[in-house]
Protein backbone atom coordinates (compact mmCIF):
# COMPACT_ATOMS: atom_id res chain seq x y z
CA UNK A 1 0.00 0.00 0.00
CA UNK A 2 1.13 3.46 -0.76
CA UNK A 3 1.05 6.23 1.00
CA UNK A 4 2.05 9.53 1.35
CA UNK A 5 3.64 10.87 4.66
CA UNK A 6 3.41 14.34 6.07
CA UNK A 7 6.82 14.14 7.33
CA UNK A 8 9.49 11.60 6.83
CA UNK A 9 11.44 12.23 3.49
CA UNK A 10 13.95 15.28 3.58
CA UNK A 11 17.37 15.64 4.77
CA UNK A 12 16.53 18.04 7.21
CA UNK A 13 13.58 15.65 8.19
CA UNK A 14 15.95 12.79 8.26
CA UNK A 15 17.88 14.99 10.99
CA UNK A 16 15.13 15.83 13.08
CA UNK A 17 14.18 11.95 13.36
CA UNK A 18 17.65 11.25 14.67
CA UNK A 19 17.53 13.97 17.01
CA UNK A 20 14.21 12.99 18.07
CA UNK A 21 15.50 9.60 18.43
CA UNK A 22 18.34 10.18 20.92
CA UNK A 23 16.52 12.61 22.86
CA UNK A 24 13.59 9.99 23.65
CA UNK A 25 15.44 7.26 23.60
CA UNK A 26 15.19 6.37 27.16
CA UNK A 27 11.63 7.29 27.63
CA UNK A 28 10.18 5.02 25.31
CA UNK A 29 13.12 2.00 24.59
CA UNK A 30 14.58 1.69 28.09
CA UNK A 31 12.06 -1.59 28.65
CA UNK A 32 12.66 -2.77 25.14
CA UNK A 33 15.34 -5.87 25.10
CA UNK A 34 14.71 -9.12 23.41
CA UNK A 35 16.72 -12.27 24.44
CA UNK A 36 19.83 -13.89 22.48
CA UNK A 37 18.63 -16.00 19.20
CA UNK A 38 14.74 -14.80 18.97
CA UNK A 39 13.56 -13.47 15.86
CA UNK A 40 12.52 -9.64 15.79
CA UNK A 41 10.74 -7.91 12.73
CA UNK A 42 11.09 -3.77 13.20
CA UNK A 43 7.74 -3.08 11.12
CA UNK A 44 8.35 0.33 9.32
CA UNK A 45 11.83 1.22 10.42
CA UNK A 46 11.88 4.32 8.26
CA UNK A 47 15.51 5.94 8.03
CA UNK A 48 16.47 3.92 11.05
CA UNK A 49 16.34 6.15 13.86
CA UNK A 50 14.55 3.44 16.28
CA UNK A 51 16.48 0.51 14.56
CA UNK A 52 19.89 1.90 16.28
CA UNK A 53 18.31 1.52 19.41
CA UNK A 54 16.89 -1.58 19.13
CA UNK A 55 19.67 -3.69 17.20
CA UNK A 56 21.75 -2.10 20.35
CA UNK A 57 19.34 -3.12 23.30
CA UNK A 58 19.11 -6.64 21.91
CA UNK A 59 22.47 -7.41 20.35
CA UNK A 60 22.08 -11.32 20.51
CA UNK A 61 18.40 -11.06 18.35
CA UNK A 62 18.16 -11.37 14.87
CA UNK A 63 16.50 -8.46 13.39
CA UNK A 64 14.45 -8.20 10.57
CA UNK A 65 13.90 -4.35 9.58
CA UNK A 66 11.55 -3.75 6.99
CA UNK A 67 10.07 -0.67 5.41
CA UNK A 68 7.82 0.38 2.17
CA UNK A 69 10.60 3.37 1.47
CA UNK A 70 13.81 1.64 -0.45
CA UNK A 71 15.02 5.04 0.02
CA UNK A 72 14.84 5.20 3.67
CA UNK A 73 16.16 1.37 3.97
CA UNK A 74 19.18 2.14 2.58
CA UNK A 75 19.70 5.08 4.80
CA UNK A 76 18.63 3.28 7.47
CA UNK A 77 21.23 0.22 6.73
CA UNK A 78 23.81 2.95 6.55
CA UNK A 79 23.41 4.58 9.53
CA UNK A 80 22.81 0.75 11.40
CA UNK A 81 26.09 0.05 9.88
CA UNK A 82 28.15 3.20 10.70
CA UNK A 83 26.68 2.53 14.35
CA UNK A 84 28.54 -1.02 14.34
CA UNK A 85 25.71 -3.49 14.76
CA UNK A 86 25.75 -6.59 12.20
CA UNK A 87 22.41 -8.07 13.52
CA UNK A 88 19.72 -6.37 11.53
CA UNK A 89 18.90 -7.45 8.05
CA UNK A 90 17.07 -5.26 6.02
CA UNK A 91 14.22 -5.02 3.08
CA UNK A 92 11.75 -3.00 1.04
CA UNK A 93 8.65 -4.01 1.41
CA UNK A 94 5.03 -3.31 2.16
CA UNK A 95 3.08 -3.60 5.42
CA UNK A 96 0.49 -5.39 3.95
CA UNK A 97 2.44 -8.48 2.24
CA UNK A 98 5.77 -8.36 3.52
CA UNK A 99 8.08 -11.18 1.98
CA UNK A 100 7.57 -13.65 5.60
CA UNK A 101 6.21 -17.11 6.38
CA UNK A 102 3.14 -16.92 8.93
CA UNK A 103 4.60 -17.13 12.92
CA UNK A 104 8.16 -15.89 11.73
CA UNK A 105 8.49 -13.69 14.56
CA UNK A 106 9.20 -14.29 18.40
CA UNK A 107 8.74 -10.33 18.78
CA UNK A 108 7.48 -7.72 16.45
CA UNK A 109 8.12 -3.94 17.02
CA UNK A 110 6.09 -0.82 15.50
CA UNK A 111 7.32 2.95 15.96
CA UNK A 112 5.61 6.11 14.72
CA UNK A 113 3.99 3.92 11.33
CA UNK A 114 0.15 3.33 12.21
CA UNK A 115 -0.31 7.24 12.83
CA UNK A 116 0.59 7.11 8.54
CA UNK A 117 -1.79 4.41 7.78
CA UNK A 118 -5.17 4.78 6.44
CA UNK A 119 -5.73 1.12 8.06
CA UNK A 120 -4.43 1.13 11.17
CA UNK A 121 -6.02 -1.92 12.21
CA UNK A 122 -5.41 -4.04 8.71
CA UNK A 123 -1.49 -3.63 9.56
CA UNK A 124 -1.67 -4.92 13.24
CA UNK A 125 -3.67 -7.94 12.00
CA UNK A 126 -1.68 -8.37 8.50
CA UNK A 127 1.78 -8.43 11.33
CA UNK A 128 0.36 -10.33 13.73
CA UNK A 129 -0.05 -13.48 11.30
CA UNK A 130 3.34 -13.28 11.23
CA UNK A 131 3.99 -13.72 15.06
CA UNK A 132 4.40 -16.74 16.46
CA UNK A 133 1.77 -18.14 19.05
CA UNK A 134 2.42 -16.68 22.82
CA UNK A 135 5.03 -13.84 20.89
CA UNK A 136 4.88 -10.21 21.63
CA UNK A 137 4.07 -6.84 19.47
CA UNK A 138 4.93 -3.82 20.88
CA UNK A 139 3.85 -0.58 19.53
CA UNK A 140 4.95 3.35 20.09
CA UNK A 141 3.16 6.06 18.85
CA UNK A 142 3.01 9.60 19.34
CA UNK A 143 -0.42 11.97 19.93
CA UNK A 144 -0.63 15.48 19.13
CA UNK A 145 -3.70 16.06 20.87
CA UNK A 146 -1.85 15.93 23.95
CA UNK A 147 0.45 18.56 23.41
CA UNK A 148 -0.25 21.90 25.73
CA UNK A 149 1.67 24.30 27.44
CA UNK A 150 2.63 27.20 29.03
CA UNK A 151 2.02 30.04 28.20
CA UNK A 152 -0.70 29.06 26.54
CA UNK A 153 -1.49 30.29 22.71
CA UNK A 154 -4.34 29.78 20.87
CA UNK A 155 -2.29 30.67 17.23
CA UNK A 156 0.13 27.50 18.47
CA UNK A 157 -2.80 25.53 19.09
CA UNK A 158 -3.95 26.51 15.26
CA UNK A 159 -0.46 25.77 13.89
CA UNK A 160 -0.49 22.45 15.52
CA UNK A 161 -3.71 21.85 14.19
CA UNK A 162 -2.98 22.33 10.54
CA UNK A 163 -0.27 19.48 10.83
CA UNK A 164 -3.16 16.97 12.21
CA UNK A 165 -4.98 17.95 9.41
CA UNK A 166 -2.68 17.58 6.96
CA UNK A 167 -1.88 13.87 8.32
CA UNK A 168 -5.65 13.15 8.05
CA UNK A 169 -5.73 14.28 4.68
CA UNK A 170 -2.73 11.98 3.89
CA UNK A 171 -5.05 9.12 5.75
CA UNK A 172 -3.21 9.34 8.61
CA UNK A 173 -3.78 9.88 12.62
CA UNK A 174 -1.81 12.57 14.39
CA UNK A 175 -4.10 11.44 17.26
CA UNK A 176 -3.87 8.00 17.42
CA UNK A 177 -1.49 7.41 20.59
CA UNK A 178 -4.77 7.21 22.72
CA UNK A 179 -6.02 4.47 20.56
CA UNK A 180 -3.60 1.83 20.68
CA UNK A 181 -5.60 0.29 23.55
CA UNK A 182 -8.80 -0.72 21.34
CA UNK A 183 -6.83 -1.07 17.80
CA UNK A 184 -4.51 -3.90 19.42
CA UNK A 185 -7.56 -5.34 20.89
CA UNK A 186 -9.68 -4.75 17.32
CA UNK A 187 -6.77 -6.64 15.97
CA UNK A 188 -7.47 -9.30 17.98
CA UNK A 189 -4.07 -9.44 20.36
CA UNK A 190 -4.47 -10.35 23.87
CA UNK A 191 -3.04 -8.87 27.45
CA UNK A 192 -2.88 -5.36 26.01
CA UNK A 193 -0.78 -3.26 28.02
CA UNK A 194 -0.45 0.50 27.35
CA UNK A 195 1.61 2.74 29.34
CA UNK A 196 1.86 6.47 28.58
CA UNK A 197 5.28 8.19 28.01
CA UNK A 198 5.18 11.59 28.72
CA UNK A 199 7.25 14.10 27.88
CA UNK A 200 7.37 17.28 30.51
CA UNK A 201 9.45 19.98 29.78
CA UNK A 202 10.74 22.73 31.68
CA UNK A 203 13.92 25.19 31.42
CA UNK A 204 15.63 22.82 34.41
CA UNK A 205 15.79 20.70 31.00
CA UNK A 206 17.61 22.32 28.33
CA UNK A 207 18.59 19.29 27.08
CA UNK A 208 14.95 18.31 26.22
CA UNK A 209 14.48 22.42 25.19
CA UNK A 210 17.15 21.67 21.99
CA UNK A 211 15.82 18.02 21.86
CA UNK A 212 12.50 17.33 21.56
CA UNK A 213 10.35 20.91 22.60
CA UNK A 214 12.68 22.36 19.28
CA UNK A 215 14.55 20.28 17.36
CA UNK A 216 11.38 17.88 17.37
CA UNK A 217 8.23 19.27 18.10
CA UNK A 218 8.21 23.04 16.74
CA UNK A 219 10.83 21.34 13.68
CA UNK A 220 7.80 19.39 12.61
CA UNK A 221 5.15 22.11 12.91
CA UNK A 222 7.57 24.59 11.08
CA UNK A 223 8.13 21.64 8.01
CA UNK A 224 3.99 22.27 6.99
CA UNK A 225 4.07 26.03 7.08
CA UNK A 226 4.14 25.51 3.37
CA UNK A 227 1.71 22.59 2.73
CA UNK A 228 -0.59 24.46 5.14
CA UNK A 229 -0.82 27.77 3.90
CA UNK A 230 -1.22 26.18 0.26
CA UNK A 231 -3.75 24.72 1.16
CA UNK A 232 -5.51 27.54 2.61
CA UNK A 233 -5.97 26.35 6.08
CA UNK A 234 -4.32 29.08 7.74
CA UNK A 235 -2.70 32.81 7.11
CA UNK A 236 0.55 33.03 7.35
CA UNK A 237 0.33 35.49 9.89
CA UNK A 238 -1.73 33.10 12.56
CA UNK A 239 0.89 30.24 11.80
CA UNK A 240 3.55 32.31 12.66
CA UNK A 241 2.27 33.74 14.96
CA UNK A 242 1.90 30.08 16.79
CA UNK A 243 5.51 28.81 15.99
CA UNK A 244 6.57 31.80 17.97
CA UNK A 245 4.19 31.00 20.42
CA UNK A 246 5.48 27.28 20.78
CA UNK A 247 9.38 28.61 21.10
CA UNK A 248 7.89 31.23 23.93
CA UNK A 249 7.31 27.81 25.79
CA UNK A 250 10.70 27.72 25.45
CA UNK A 251 11.49 29.87 27.71
CA UNK A 252 12.87 30.45 31.57
CA UNK A 253 9.10 30.47 32.56
CA UNK A 254 7.61 28.26 29.87
CA UNK A 255 6.30 24.72 29.76
CA UNK A 256 6.01 22.28 27.10
CA UNK A 257 4.29 19.03 27.94
CA UNK A 258 3.28 15.98 24.65
CA UNK A 259 2.59 12.38 25.26
CA UNK A 260 3.64 8.97 23.83
CA UNK A 261 1.81 5.80 24.24
CA UNK A 262 3.68 2.61 24.11
CA UNK A 263 1.51 -1.03 24.13
CA UNK A 264 2.81 -4.52 24.83
CA UNK A 265 0.70 -7.38 23.65
CA UNK A 266 0.78 -10.87 23.19
CA UNK A 267 -1.07 -13.45 20.60
CA UNK A 268 -2.80 -16.78 21.26
CA UNK B 1 -8.89 35.62 51.79
CA UNK B 2 -11.92 34.47 51.12
CA UNK B 3 -12.53 32.24 48.21
CA UNK B 4 -15.96 31.33 46.54
CA UNK B 5 -15.05 27.57 45.63
CA UNK B 6 -16.36 25.81 42.46
CA UNK B 7 -15.98 22.14 44.36
CA UNK B 8 -15.74 20.87 47.77
CA UNK B 9 -18.72 21.91 49.95
CA UNK B 10 -21.33 19.62 49.34
CA UNK B 11 -22.11 16.44 50.97
CA UNK B 12 -21.25 14.61 47.81
CA UNK B 13 -18.34 16.58 46.82
CA UNK B 14 -16.92 15.30 50.02
CA UNK B 15 -17.57 11.44 49.12
CA UNK B 16 -16.13 12.74 45.68
CA UNK B 17 -12.81 13.74 47.34
CA UNK B 18 -12.13 11.19 49.37
CA UNK B 19 -13.01 8.71 46.28
CA UNK B 20 -10.16 10.45 44.20
CA UNK B 21 -7.89 10.63 46.92
CA UNK B 22 -7.74 6.74 47.65
CA UNK B 23 -7.93 5.74 43.78
CA UNK B 24 -4.95 8.46 43.74
CA UNK B 25 -2.82 7.80 46.66
CA UNK B 26 0.05 5.76 45.10
CA UNK B 27 0.28 7.78 42.11
CA UNK B 28 -0.03 11.14 43.92
CA UNK B 29 1.61 10.32 47.41
CA UNK B 30 3.76 7.35 47.18
CA UNK B 31 7.35 9.61 47.57
CA UNK B 32 5.75 11.77 49.87
CA UNK B 33 7.37 11.13 53.72
CA UNK B 34 8.80 13.22 56.73
CA UNK B 35 11.04 12.24 58.91
CA UNK B 36 10.25 11.64 62.66
CA UNK B 37 10.25 14.54 64.26
CA UNK B 38 9.66 17.41 61.49
CA UNK B 39 7.44 19.64 61.96
CA UNK B 40 4.92 19.47 58.85
CA UNK B 41 2.68 21.85 57.50
CA UNK B 42 -0.33 21.10 55.49
CA UNK B 43 -1.94 24.58 54.11
CA UNK B 44 -5.64 24.32 52.80
CA UNK B 45 -6.21 20.23 54.00
CA UNK B 46 -10.10 20.43 52.86
CA UNK B 47 -12.09 17.92 54.43
CA UNK B 48 -8.91 15.97 55.29
CA UNK B 49 -8.54 13.60 51.92
CA UNK B 50 -4.96 14.07 51.75
CA UNK B 51 -4.26 14.47 55.62
CA UNK B 52 -5.03 10.83 56.67
CA UNK B 53 -2.48 10.07 53.95
CA UNK B 54 0.00 12.21 55.06
CA UNK B 55 -0.58 11.14 58.55
CA UNK B 56 -0.22 7.51 58.05
CA UNK B 57 2.84 7.75 55.59
CA UNK B 58 5.04 10.13 58.50
CA UNK B 59 3.31 8.64 61.47
CA UNK B 60 6.42 10.34 63.38
CA UNK B 61 6.00 13.91 61.71
CA UNK B 62 4.27 16.81 63.63
CA UNK B 63 1.51 18.04 61.43
CA UNK B 64 -0.21 21.42 61.50
CA UNK B 65 -3.17 21.01 59.18
CA UNK B 66 -4.99 24.24 58.63
CA UNK B 67 -7.99 25.45 56.30
CA UNK B 68 -10.04 28.49 55.76
CA UNK B 69 -12.95 26.71 56.05
CA UNK B 70 -13.53 25.53 59.76
CA UNK B 71 -16.90 22.96 58.47
CA UNK B 72 -13.63 21.71 56.24
CA UNK B 73 -11.64 21.74 59.29
CA UNK B 74 -13.97 19.99 61.71
CA UNK B 75 -14.43 17.68 58.96
CA UNK B 76 -11.01 16.52 58.50
CA UNK B 77 -10.32 16.51 62.21
CA UNK B 78 -13.30 13.97 62.70
CA UNK B 79 -11.69 11.75 59.43
CA UNK B 80 -7.88 12.07 60.62
CA UNK B 81 -9.12 10.94 64.27
CA UNK B 82 -11.50 8.09 62.65
CA UNK B 83 -8.49 6.96 61.04
CA UNK B 84 -6.46 6.58 64.05
CA UNK B 85 -4.23 8.91 63.57
CA UNK B 86 -3.50 11.50 66.24
CA UNK B 87 -0.19 13.65 65.15
CA UNK B 88 -2.31 16.18 63.35
CA UNK B 89 -3.24 19.41 65.01
CA UNK B 90 -5.79 21.09 63.12
CA UNK B 91 -6.65 25.30 62.70
CA UNK B 92 -9.19 27.12 61.21
CA UNK B 93 -7.06 29.98 59.59
CA UNK B 94 -6.40 32.27 56.04
CA UNK B 95 -3.24 30.91 54.07
CA UNK B 96 -2.11 34.59 53.69
CA UNK B 97 -2.18 35.34 57.90
CA UNK B 98 -1.26 31.74 59.84
CA UNK B 99 -1.11 31.71 63.24
CA UNK B 100 3.11 30.52 62.97
CA UNK B 101 6.00 32.60 63.58
CA UNK B 102 7.81 32.71 60.24
CA UNK B 103 10.25 29.71 59.77
CA UNK B 104 8.16 27.15 62.43
CA UNK B 105 7.81 24.92 59.42
CA UNK B 106 10.62 21.93 58.20
CA UNK B 107 8.29 20.79 55.38
CA UNK B 108 5.08 22.55 53.81
CA UNK B 109 2.35 20.61 51.62
CA UNK B 110 -0.30 22.21 49.52
CA UNK B 111 -2.79 19.69 47.69
CA UNK B 112 -5.70 20.64 45.22
CA UNK B 113 -5.49 25.00 47.19
CA UNK B 114 -3.85 26.92 44.02
CA UNK B 115 -6.41 26.10 41.80
CA UNK B 116 -8.62 27.85 43.70
CA UNK B 117 -6.94 31.00 44.69
CA UNK B 118 -6.21 34.46 42.43
CA UNK B 119 -3.42 34.89 43.88
CA UNK B 120 -1.47 31.93 43.94
CA UNK B 121 2.36 33.56 43.96
CA UNK B 122 1.10 35.55 46.61
CA UNK B 123 0.01 32.25 48.65
CA UNK B 124 3.40 30.49 47.87
CA UNK B 125 5.05 33.68 49.14
CA UNK B 126 3.35 33.51 52.19
CA UNK B 127 4.08 30.13 52.57
CA UNK B 128 7.65 30.30 52.38
CA UNK B 129 8.06 32.90 55.17
CA UNK B 130 6.86 29.71 57.08
CA UNK B 131 9.63 27.57 55.66
CA UNK B 132 12.81 27.26 57.46
CA UNK B 133 15.69 27.77 55.70
CA UNK B 134 16.67 24.15 53.54
CA UNK B 135 13.05 23.02 54.14
CA UNK B 136 10.85 21.72 51.48
CA UNK B 137 7.45 22.42 50.16
CA UNK B 138 5.63 20.16 47.84
CA UNK B 139 2.65 21.45 45.96
CA UNK B 140 0.32 19.11 44.37
CA UNK B 141 -2.37 20.59 41.61
CA UNK B 142 -4.38 19.23 38.99
CA UNK B 143 -4.76 20.53 34.89
CA UNK B 144 -8.05 20.21 33.41
CA UNK B 145 -6.31 21.54 30.10
CA UNK B 146 -4.60 17.97 30.23
CA UNK B 147 -7.71 15.93 29.55
CA UNK B 148 -8.10 13.70 26.25
CA UNK B 149 -10.33 10.98 25.60
CA UNK B 150 -11.41 8.29 23.16
CA UNK B 151 -13.39 8.59 21.44
CA UNK B 152 -13.05 12.08 21.30
CA UNK B 153 -16.11 13.92 21.81
CA UNK B 154 -16.55 17.95 20.87
CA UNK B 155 -19.33 18.24 23.34
CA UNK B 156 -17.56 16.94 26.34
CA UNK B 157 -14.82 19.41 25.88
CA UNK B 158 -17.21 21.65 25.74
CA UNK B 159 -18.71 20.43 29.24
CA UNK B 160 -15.31 20.55 30.88
CA UNK B 161 -14.94 24.05 29.48
CA UNK B 162 -17.90 25.43 31.87
CA UNK B 163 -16.02 23.90 34.87
CA UNK B 164 -12.76 25.68 33.68
CA UNK B 165 -14.73 28.80 32.68
CA UNK B 166 -16.65 28.64 36.09
CA UNK B 167 -13.53 27.94 38.38
CA UNK B 168 -12.04 31.05 36.38
CA UNK B 169 -15.20 33.26 37.63
CA UNK B 170 -14.46 32.04 40.94
CA UNK B 171 -10.88 33.51 40.82
CA UNK B 172 -9.17 29.94 40.03
CA UNK B 173 -7.82 28.19 37.23
CA UNK B 174 -7.84 24.91 36.81
CA UNK B 175 -5.73 24.69 34.00
CA UNK B 176 -2.71 25.27 36.76
CA UNK B 177 -1.11 22.48 36.80
CA UNK B 178 1.57 23.11 34.02
CA UNK B 179 2.12 26.23 35.64
CA UNK B 180 3.98 24.83 38.76
CA UNK B 181 7.41 25.58 37.51
CA UNK B 182 7.19 28.86 36.70
CA UNK B 183 5.02 29.84 40.12
CA UNK B 184 7.47 28.35 42.71
CA UNK B 185 10.09 30.14 41.04
CA UNK B 186 8.03 33.55 40.91
CA UNK B 187 7.50 33.33 44.37
CA UNK B 188 11.47 32.76 45.05
CA UNK B 189 11.98 29.10 46.02
CA UNK B 190 14.80 27.61 44.46
CA UNK B 191 15.76 23.82 42.82
CA UNK B 192 12.19 23.48 41.66
CA UNK B 193 11.70 20.01 40.43
CA UNK B 194 8.41 18.75 38.71
CA UNK B 195 6.90 15.49 38.13
CA UNK B 196 4.05 14.74 35.98
CA UNK B 197 1.67 12.18 37.51
CA UNK B 198 -0.44 10.96 34.60
CA UNK B 199 -3.40 8.93 34.79
CA UNK B 200 -4.36 6.89 32.18
CA UNK B 201 -7.57 4.27 31.66
CA UNK B 202 -8.71 1.98 30.00
CA UNK B 203 -11.17 -0.77 30.17
CA UNK B 204 -8.10 -3.23 31.71
CA UNK B 205 -8.55 -0.84 34.68
CA UNK B 206 -11.69 -1.38 36.16
CA UNK B 207 -10.37 0.35 39.63
CA UNK B 208 -9.65 3.30 37.40
CA UNK B 209 -12.85 3.40 35.43
CA UNK B 210 -15.11 3.49 38.48
CA UNK B 211 -12.57 5.82 41.54
CA UNK B 212 -11.00 8.20 39.13
CA UNK B 213 -12.97 8.45 35.65
CA UNK B 214 -16.85 8.61 36.92
CA UNK B 215 -16.55 9.01 40.44
CA UNK B 216 -13.90 11.86 40.37
CA UNK B 217 -13.62 13.51 36.97
CA UNK B 218 -17.17 13.06 35.36
CA UNK B 219 -18.77 13.60 38.91
CA UNK B 220 -17.08 17.26 39.06
CA UNK B 221 -18.01 17.95 35.92
CA UNK B 222 -21.60 16.73 36.38
CA UNK B 223 -21.92 18.62 39.83
CA UNK B 224 -21.30 22.36 37.74
CA UNK B 225 -24.56 21.46 35.72
CA UNK B 226 -26.99 23.57 37.05
CA UNK B 227 -24.24 26.78 37.90
CA UNK B 228 -23.38 26.28 33.67
CA UNK B 229 -26.82 26.52 32.53
CA UNK B 230 -27.74 29.34 35.10
CA UNK B 231 -24.98 31.13 33.77
CA UNK B 232 -25.85 30.69 29.97
CA UNK B 233 -22.64 28.92 29.27
CA UNK B 234 -24.16 25.89 27.23
CA UNK B 235 -27.03 23.80 26.18
CA UNK B 236 -28.98 21.33 28.65
CA UNK B 237 -28.47 19.15 25.66
CA UNK B 238 -24.46 19.94 24.64
CA UNK B 239 -23.56 19.99 28.34
CA UNK B 240 -25.48 16.33 28.70
CA UNK B 241 -24.32 15.02 25.51
CA UNK B 242 -20.96 16.04 26.76
CA UNK B 243 -21.60 14.10 30.32
CA UNK B 244 -22.38 10.98 27.98
CA UNK B 245 -19.65 11.43 25.85
CA UNK B 246 -17.35 11.30 29.21
CA UNK B 247 -19.04 8.23 29.86
CA UNK B 248 -18.55 6.69 26.63
CA UNK B 249 -14.63 6.72 27.25
CA UNK B 250 -15.50 4.16 30.10
CA UNK B 251 -16.76 1.66 27.89
CA UNK B 252 -14.36 -1.62 26.68
CA UNK B 253 -12.82 0.31 23.92
CA UNK B 254 -12.57 3.92 25.28
CA UNK B 255 -9.45 5.78 26.51
CA UNK B 256 -9.12 8.20 29.40
CA UNK B 257 -6.19 10.84 30.45
CA UNK B 258 -5.56 13.18 33.11
CA UNK B 259 -2.44 14.96 34.16
CA UNK B 260 -1.90 15.80 37.17
CA UNK B 261 1.59 17.71 38.80
CA UNK B 262 3.75 17.50 41.61
CA UNK B 263 6.43 20.00 42.08
CA UNK B 264 8.97 19.96 45.08
CA UNK B 265 11.32 22.54 45.61
CA UNK B 266 13.76 24.28 49.05
CA UNK B 267 14.74 27.60 49.99
CA UNK B 268 17.70 29.21 50.97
Amino acid sequence: MKTRYVHGYTTRENLRLQDQASTLVELLHADTFYPAGSRVLEAGCGVGAQTVTLAGKSPDAKIDAVDISSASVTEAKSTVEAAGFSNVHFHQGDIFNLPFRPESFDHIFVCFVLEHLPQPIEALTALKKLLKVEGTITVIEGDHGSTYFYPDNAAAHEAIRCQVELQKRSGGNADIGRQLFPLLNEAGFISVNVSPRMVYVDSSKPDMIAGFTKNTFIAMIEGVRETALEAGMITPAVFDEGVKGLYRTCETDGVFCYTFFKAVAGKT
